[in-house]
This record gives structure tokens, C-alpha cells and sequence, in this order.
């Protein structure tokens, strides 16, 4: 069983990231990347993520600010920020950290963003271009997955991929990602969700098992095919007295059992939540490089 | 077995579309709906259609206008074009027949179209909005078909749907739009294509087939469960001398065969291509009411 390691492949995909920064902006006298972060109110686990972020940047050598507002920042100031970070030329790319306060409308606030520096990948007009498999930006998690599918060597094409859980920034553009017409996908996919009658019928026929649920190990041994490849996107936290933190993460998957009985695995920590800070990086240096247009 | 009866479903939503144009527009002073075509060159299938859709805006009392240019028509006037609809308040929706001559860039040409007036449904801020589940155009074949479902009480809640072929305009968009979390929807769904290695495997499961393959009387008898659901995309001209025009048409489906197992199925001629210019002028009527914003 092969454990696909999203720590260390997200170390070392940040080691090229930062030899690219050095070589092709810092070394030529380019202004090297700059990612922007939009927090509104005080979420422990959006604080958590940008930081990570922030952390992230620094490592590969891109700038990184984030801009801070309380949680009772009217929608109207919250467009006005989304237009100041679309005109300033020095942010290459942005995001706003998700989910915001109840009074703002997520998909007006998405929307205002330019296309060109929607790095999350969230806008519709990068999601429609996922679709038709147009230059775009990908959403991060299901880019992660794909990053990793990828230099994992785990071949897709033909393959019958089952995705457990549709959300819009996992489950469905993961299972449009995968059956596209590219080398790097061509996968026959079947999306499931809480209306598929048995889950299991599907997850067991799967060579290749995507768990984005949020249902803490729901995919038990019995529900996977020997040999299957598992991709496991869940993450909850669970109260340990025996960490520093207090708490342990867990995934969708039933770890232990299931690890015995597949090819590969990502382990919850250590899996796809990794991978999903690089993809925001590599968003990041295309949009810097304006790959797409 | 229940033919789905394209011909008799479009006749009627047609005549429910003509009383909203009296009763809404023309009773009330209101302008009628307009929808206009632009046809660059001479494609016989696509002077059909278009002259189809002149004479189906006539019997709804819709305005309808044809935009004809030779095949050399550059892409920069092309592109004039597009400007010069988008910015004309007297037409609500317009359409760029598809295919354009090999020097333009249809991505570009389509990518120019105002959203909101692309009734086609082939901007990627409709194709990302269908993904995210917001209010968008939907493209027209897949929306006629999602039609035809839900006027003859098709249950696709929980059941299997299986689409044969992924193109941006059938395949891909309707196993997206059966697979999202909408009461006419919420279907586990399959997308299967040139590289899925044993498609008889997943039609075979399906309670729902959709066939968008292009390959003539590809889905046959032993390929289906009994008492499926078989949604026929396909349309290839066959020679025929018994016939007026020269030609008979035939889907994806072996029809004889597969008509005696399923329990419903479209025909070819008569079934979802007669949905496809009926959702263009749902949609051309949405445009006229300003329903997307």
C-alpha cells in the first residue's frame, strides 16, 4: 500500500515553486508574486487557513498580505475591497477567505472578482472554463487532487472514478476535472451524494474513490475494492487529550481498516489538505506569469 | 412503453409560450420577444436549423431576425457583430450558429456574447452559474431534455442516470444539471465516453440512459435494463429514396429493439431535437423578462 504523502510531495512542490521565484523573478529583477487574503469576522478555522497561507507564501518567496475586517463589514465595503484588489496592479492574485457573515452574499461578492486574479478558482467564468476545458484557474482542492493523481503516476484514463459528495469547490469539479478529454484525466466518473440510494454499489466498484462527505469515517473497509486507489478530502477535528492542540483530525475514510485493503491512500492529517495551500501558490505564479487570459 | 412525444410536448409548450407573448406583451403593449441569428457562411444543417428556429419564433409571436455573412467573414467584423447585438436594447437574445468557418475562434466570438443575452447558453458564465447551481441560460439540448423529464413525471431522484458522451453541449452540461441538488434533479450520474473501456457495463445499470455518442444505432437491445428510461441524442442523415427528401434520419439508438425492452424512450425524428429550439425560446422569453441578472 502506497501512502500518498501530501506533506512531503507539498514540500517539494514548493522547493520548484521557490527555485522558479528565485530564478524567474527575483534573479531578473521581477516583482515576485503577490497573494491576497480577505478575512472577514473572526472564524478560528479561516484564521487557521490563512495563516497557513501566509506561512506558505513565505516559504516560496511570494508576497502575502491579508486584509482584516470585522464580521459586521457591510457587503457594499466588502465589493469596494474586492474592486481596490482588482485595480491594484502590485496583487497578482486574491481570495476571499470563505464563508463569509450571513448579511453577504457569497456569489455577488465572487463575482466582482477579475477573472484574471480569481485564484481560488471560484468565479463562474473559471468554472465554465473548467467545464469546457478552456485556460482557467482550478479550484484548489480538486486541483490538489489532480496534482497529486499526477505525480503519483496513478492513471486515469478508462478508469471508473466514484466521487462521494458534490459540493461546487470538490465533489463536482473533481468529477468534471477527471472526465474531461485530457491525458491527464479521461476517467469515466459517477458522482454520488445524500439522494444516491446505495453508495456502496458504487464505491465498490471504484479503481479510483474521491470521499469529499464531510462525514467522519463514513467509507468503511467493506465499501472499497481491493486494490482501489482512496482519496480522502474529509477533515474533523476530534477532542484528544493527548495532543498539544486538544484535538486529532480525522477524515471520511475509516483509515485503518481501509488502508489494508487499497493501493494507495492520503492519510488525514498529511493528505489532500496539503496540497490544497500548493495549488493556491501555483494559481498564484500562473496568474503572476498571466498564463491566462 | 411511452414514446416520449417531442413533437407533441413542443407543439404544446409552444402554444403555452404563444398565450404568455398575447397576454403578457402584445395585451399589455409590450414589446414581444426578439431573438436573433447570425449564420457566417453556408452549412445546409445549419440554414435548417436556423430557418427552424425563424419559423418557431413566428408561431409563438416572437420577433425574429437572421444576421447572414459569407464564410469569409473575418473574425474581427464577427466580432463587430456580436458588439453591435449586445448593445442593440431591441434584441433580447441572440444566437451564433455554430459550427463558424476553421479561421475563427469560436471560444473568442462566444466569450464576446453579453451573458445576458446568450440564450444559447454557451458563455462560460452561464456554463460556470449552471455548475453552481445559480440562474443562469441553460444550453438548449440538455435543457430540452430536463424538460421533456419533468413534463412526463420521469422520477430522477435517486436513479441512476448513465450519459453516453461528453461534449460541451449535451453530454458534459446534462449530466451536470441531473447530478445537482434540485427537486428536477438529484440523480446519481455516470458520464461515460470514447475511453470508458466497457460502456455496456454502466448503460446496462442505468435506469436513465442518455445517448450522446454520434455513432448511429450504437446503443442496442442487450446494452439496456429492462424498463429503462432511453433518452435518444443522436441524428445522422440516412440515404433513403422513399423519402421527399432524399434522407431519413436515425439516432444513437438501435430504436426497434430497444423500444421492447425499455419503458420509455424519444424516437428519432420527433424527439429531443424538437426540445432543443423549444428551450431556445424559453430562453429567449427569460431574456425578454429580465429573469437573469
Amino acid at each position: 500500500m502506497i501512502l500518498l504523502d501530501g506533506k512531503s510531495l507539498s514540500e517539494k512542490i514548493k522547493s520548484e515553486i521557490a527555485s522558479e521565484v528565485k530564478k524567474d523573478f527575483i534573479d531578473k529583477g521581477r516583482k515576485v508574486p503577490h497573494l491576497a487574503a480577505v478575512l472577514v469576522g473572526e472564524d478560528p478555522a479561516s484564521q487557521t487557513y490563512v495563516a497557513n497561507k501566509e506561512k506558505s507564501c513565505k516559504e516560496v518567496g511570494f508576497i502575502s498580505s491579508v486584509y482584516r475586517y470585522p464580521a459586521n463589514l457591510s457587503e457594499y465595503k466588502l465589493l469596494e475591497v474586492v474592486d481596490f484588489l482588482n485595480n491594484d496592479d502590485d496583487i497578482d492574485g486574491f481570495i476571499i477567505q470563505l464563508p463569509l457573515p450571513k448579511h453577504i452574499n457569497e456569489h455577488k461578492v465572487i463575482e466582482r472578482i477579475n477573472p484574471l486574479k480569481d485564484v481560488d478558482g471560484f468565479h463562474p467564468v473559471n468554472v465554465g472554463r473548467m467545464m469546457l476545458n478552456l485556460p482557467c484557474f482550478l479550484p484548489a482542492t480538486p486541483f490538489g487532487i489532480m496534482t497529486m493523481l499526477d505525480r503519483y503516476k496513478i492513471e486515469t484514463a478508462g478508469k471508473h472514478v466514484v466521487v462521494l459528495g458534490r459540493s461546487n469547490i470538490v465533489g463536482t469539479p473533481i468529477s468534471l476535472m477527471l472526465s474531461r478529454k485530457t491525458d491527464k484525466a479521461n476517467a469515466t466518473v459517477t458522482l454520488c451524494h445524500s439522494y444516491t440510494q446505495d453508495i456502496k454499489k458504487y464505491s465498490v466498484d471504484a479503481d479510483i474513490l474521491i470521499v469529499a462527505m464531510g462525514k467522519m469515517g463514513f467509507v468503511t473497509a467493506d465499501m472499497v475494492k481491493p486494490g482501489a486507489v482512496v482519496i480522502d478530502v474529509g477533515m474533523h477535528r476530534v477532542p484528544a487529550s493527548d495532543t498539544k492542540s486538544g484535538f486529532r483530525l480525522k477524515g471520511d475514510v475509516s483509515f485503518d481498516e481501509v488502508s489494508e485493503k487499497c493501493s494507495a491512500i492520503t492519510p488525514v492529517p498529511g493528505g489532500v489538505g496539503l496540497m490544497t495551500i500548493v495549488s493556491l501558490l501555483l494559481n498564484t505564479l500562473k496568474a503572476s506569469k498571466k498564463e491566462i487570459k
